[in-house]
Order: structure tokens, then sequence, then C-alpha cells
């Protein structure tokens, strides 16, 4: 078999804002390499799907102080990294056949060669409506950053009142659906951009979704949350997070997931209402998914997901993806749809041809 | 006996910046008025010792929604509160004598009529060296914060090295001495304004204190801090919390107490670095002192001070406290030094006459 022709896309230049997709000072170039053939424990993989991930935005950060990451950071020069499903073509691994499907981190090319361990086979189920993209989606990280965040981190029970941000996002929508449907907590409160997606996020289980680019946002989510939550579940940092942080009840907690708000503007927005952490001796915690993974923590919870889906508790239908289809030179431009509000669900990259 | 007359500081405009002390503005303003005859139940009594605390700012804030505040607001015409000690100079209540001296909340006042249990006595321990402003300071609520905050709220142990800002403070100081030499803290780094106060910290038991006025601050605290620190004792917010956010070790903790240097800028400054939250895990808990008083949490810790003191580990001479003489028409001026950074330990005022 000839050198297998890949085309990848690179990090040229770490942004310091917003990334940019033209021009000289792209954040990421177009470039083609051949792929050598696999040698022992070694396969060709061709990647079907990408998951667009908002920590993915972190990795690349200028002149971030890598000891500051929780995971190394793609350098200059690098292929941009992301978790991915691909298709085995050609295996020297044991146990990985061609045609079969694997997940892992193969990053944004055509082609990838891949070392024994680094991907794992994923496990559809189409009888319970369990397809590939969900192990990148609602049973793979997001769903198990939910469920981390939500049930571990903040510990939410049953009499609990849970706001969540970027309710529609892949994690929001599955912390949603868990604090409804699993934890059964008492009220669940989505905060989403537009009528559409707020609409959607009740649907999950929301008990109402406060959409955050209406002219009355504040009002609308001070009657939410009247009495005050507690449990404030950020996905986005910023503006909202000030919110709420004047919403939070006294000895309330937050699961601090992610600042998507913020991704692009590091350093810029600041949060001010920091002393309602104090006076109302506020509880924050910081966690990031891998934790409970690496420990094994994470291993009951995804069959937790599993049996939640096949009981009709966790909705995991097509509905809970927003699948794009993508040339594979327009991968940074639906990547970069994530810090446009435009996905409900996962945001998964679908490359034609 | 007739009606006592009584100057006192009048709430008159609730700031929403600095405090403003003269012009019409005023925050406060002077006035007379004459106090009856104590009835029953009831003593009237001679301030002679001002509690001068950067919780005050709080409680005056314009336009603060009371119900996100720990403790009721001062309103607006309302003497303006604040702990104190003064005599008794007659008394109906059973149990105070004529020249005892008691605590509580009084205010700014030159006397007071005062209610059953509204005050306490103070018990000063001359041998010891335990004197009476001791129980608004080191042995009072900055003494309980201090300990509350450090080994309550984030279990500080021998083996974590831990931070504190506002380390000349009346809290601050306390927490050097108990992180040294109660719980034995493997390194403690303290942070304070200027040469003097500094090498006071470290008199106290600071390994180090980096003083946040020098030009080089920021090196010298990332040299204090070299290889990341456990606990963060944060009495000041704003820029030196953010700092620190990014020298805090994976999994460390906040002790978050007060934003001294955001209290008359609320709002403005911003915290920018909140992603280190998440992309450190850490975990970030405020908490109200009167909460560990209240529940009873307390009691034992007072004599655990009182305790280190006699066994010469806890420093309470004069030293750990700043006593300003103030004639009654400049007690606004003394209070205001906490802002300015005026004091080494506990800042009292002094009431002259």
């Amino acid at each position: 078999m000839p050198d297998q022709q890949t085309r990848q896309w690179i990090l040229s230049n770490p942004p310091s804002a917003d990334p940019v997709l033209e021009g000289p000072n792209s954040t990421f170039s177009l470039e083609t390499t051949s792929l050598p053939t696999p040698s022992t424990n070694q396969a060709l993989v061709k990647t079907l799907y990408l998951s667009n991930d908002p920590a993915q935005r972190g990795w690349i950060q200028k002149d971030m102080d890598p000891e500051r990451l929780y995971t190394a950071p793609v350098k200059k020069g690098e292929v941009m990294r992301s978790y991915a499903i691909a298709e085995i073509i050609e295996s020297n691994i044991e146990g990985l056949a061609k045609g079969q499907l694997v997940m892992g981190s193969i990053g944004w090319t055509e082609y990838a060669l891949v070392n024994k361990g680094e991907v794992r086979p994923v496990q559809a189920d189409a009888s319970s409506g369990i397809r590939p993209t969900h192990f990148i989606g609602a049973l793979g990280g997001p769903g198990l950053t939910a469920y981390y965040g939500l049930v571990d981190v903040v510990r939410a029970t049953a009499p609990d009142t849970v706001v969540v941000s970027g309710a529609a996002g892949a994690t929001g929508s599955m912390v949603v659906q868990i604090a409804k449907h699993i934890v059964g907590c008492k009220k669940v409160i989505g905060i989403a951009g537009g009528e559409k997606k707020c609409r959607w996020v009740e649907s999950l289980g929301a008990d109402v979704c406060v959409d955050y680019k209406s002219s009355s946002f504040k009002d609308e989510l001070k009657k939410a949350t009247d009495g005050f939550v507690e449990i404030y579940f950020d996905n986005v940092g910023g503006e909202i997070l000030d919110l709420m942080l004047s919403r939070i009840k006294r000895h309330g907690r937050i699961a601090a997931c992610g600042a998507v708000a913020t991704y692009n503007s590091m350093g810029e927005t600041g949060v001010k209402n920091w002393f309602e952490i104090i006076t109302n001796r506020i509880e924050v915690r910081g966690f990031i998914v891998t934790d409970a993974i690496e420990s094994g923590k994470a291993g009951p919870w995804v069959g937790e997901l599993i049996k939640g889906v096949k009981e009709g508790k966790i909705r995991v239908g097509e509905e809970t993806e927003t699948l794009v289809k993508t040339r594979f030179e327009d991968v940074p431009r639906t990547w970069r749809m994530l810090f446009e509000g435009g996905n409900m669900g996962k945001l998964v990259t679908v490359l034609e041809g």
C-alpha cells in the first residue's frame, strides 16, 4: 500500500483573542503531508467525525503557562488536537479490524496513524438509539462532565434548584436531563441563547429556560430564580456568572465547568461580584472531567447514562446533536460555531467524502 | 440623673465609591442628641474603644440588596454601626455593674443606651498580657475569623503552604500566627504593603512576607510561591487575588474572607483569572465568622487562642494592635485608615476624653 496522502489543519498562530480564519495571521493553516505505512502496533484511520469542544480554545491560547493547563497545549506547527471518531483503514493492532469505528485524540486530519492504546472501539447500539457520535457527546466527555459536576462536585440532590448556563450545549443539555430525570431536582432552570434553543431545553426537562439574548433577560432570570437557588452549573463565565453570583442562596454551590464567553477575550472581562462569594458563603469548585475518568470514578457513570437512555430518561436522539456536514477545508469554520452559539447539543463535524 | 448628652456619627449618604468625609455629600454627619435615663434592663454606657472592620464598608454600601448581605445594612439616618468596648456608667441590668467593661455592637456614639443581652462583659487578664481591646482583635472577631477560615473552611494541615494577603491586618496577622504556630504549616507567606509591615509579619512567624507596593512584587510573589501553594487566605480581593489564582496548586483551596481592595470600587475591578479555578480545580469558599459563632463551633476556638497566648505561641502584645487616639469628631477619619493600609494588626480607635 502506498503512502497515504492527507490534509491536516496545523496550528500556525496561537491566538490571544478571537481565532482568525483567513489571511496571513490565520490561526490555522491547511497543509498536505503523507503518512507512512503503519508499522507494528499501529493503524491507519480515516476521520469521520470531529468532536468540537470549547476546551480546545484553551489548548491553543497564546503564551499560556503550560504548568497551569490541565493538559499540554497544542504547539505552533502541530496538528490541531481534537477528539474524533475514525474508521480503521489498515490495522497492525491486535483487536482492531479494518472497518471498525474507533475514537480518540486524532486531530484535524483526514487520515492518521495511531498507536496501540491511543484509540478505543466505539460500541454503538442502534436498537437503543445509541449512535457512534454519542460517545463524543451525551455518553462521552460532555455527558460525563455533566454527571461529574452535578452529582459529585456540587452534590446535587432532589431538594435543590439548579441553574445551568449553556443549557443548549453539549454539556448543559445533559446537565438539564440528569438534574431533572436522574437526580430529580426540585427545579431546573436553563439559560440559553434564543427562543428556539430555550424551548428545546424545556423539552429536555428544564422547568423554564431563560433567553440571555432577550432584552428582559435580567428580569426573567430574577423571576425564575425567585427565592434564590442552591446550585449554579456554570459553562459560560463572564456576565452571566456575575449575574448568577447574586442569585445563589446562602451556602449555595457553583460547579465551575467552563467559561466559553471569555475564552476569546481572556483577561478582558472580569468577575465583578466576587464579594457575593464571601457574604453569601458560596462554595465554588473548578473541575475537569479527566480527573474522574483517570481515577476510575467515571466508569459507573457511563453505565448510569446508558441505563438512563434505555429507560427513556435521557434523550440522545439526533436532536441532541448538531451534525454539520463539512468539507475538510471548512473544519475551523464549523469549530468556530461553538463560540457563536450555533449549536444545540453536541456540535459534531461530519467530514464529507 | 439628667438626660445624657451624646454626639453620634449618623450615616447621611450611603456611598457607592470612596466614603466622603467632608462637604455636603459627606458619608457621615455629626449630630448631638440626648439619651433618656436607662429603664429596666437597660444600661447607659460610655464608649472607650471602637473596633474598625473592613466589613463595615459593606454595611453602608449604597443600594445593596439587603437580601444579599449577611447582616442588615445600616440605614440612612441611623447611627453608624460599630463594635466597641464601653464602660458601664449606670446599670439596670442584673450582673453588669458601674465601672465594668462591656463589648457589643454599640456604634459611633459617645454614650449609648444598651439593652440586656446586647453587650457582654470583657474579661481582660493583665498577667497574660490580655487586654480589653484584644477581645475586638486577636481574641475577638478577627482572631476567630482567622481560625475559622484557616482550620475549618480550608482545612489547613501541617504539609500545606499558606499564602495570606492583608497579612499585617487584624485577621491576616492572626492567620500567620495560627498557621505557623498552631497548625504548624510547612511554609507561611504573607503579603502586605511596605517594608515595615513585611518585617513585622515575618516577626510574627511568616517564612517570608512580600511587599505588594514593591515594583518587583510580581516576581517576588512568584519566587515565594515557587512550586505553587495549597492554600490562599484572601483578605483583599482585586489584583492580588487575580495574581494568586495563578499561583495555587492544582486542587488548592481559597478561603474567601474579604476584598478590602475592592470595597470602595464595587463592580469596577473584576477577577480576570477565573478560568484558573476551572483548569486547576480550585475550591473557593466564602465564609463569615458569625456562622461559626452562632453555631457554637467557635466556642472552643477562643479557648484555643487564649491557650496559644499563654503558651507564648500567639503574640497579642501592644504591637498586634494599632491604637489611634482619636477625638470623637475624627472617628470616620481613623476608620478610613483601614482602606489606606494604615494599620498593623487590629486598628482600634481610642476615644479621647
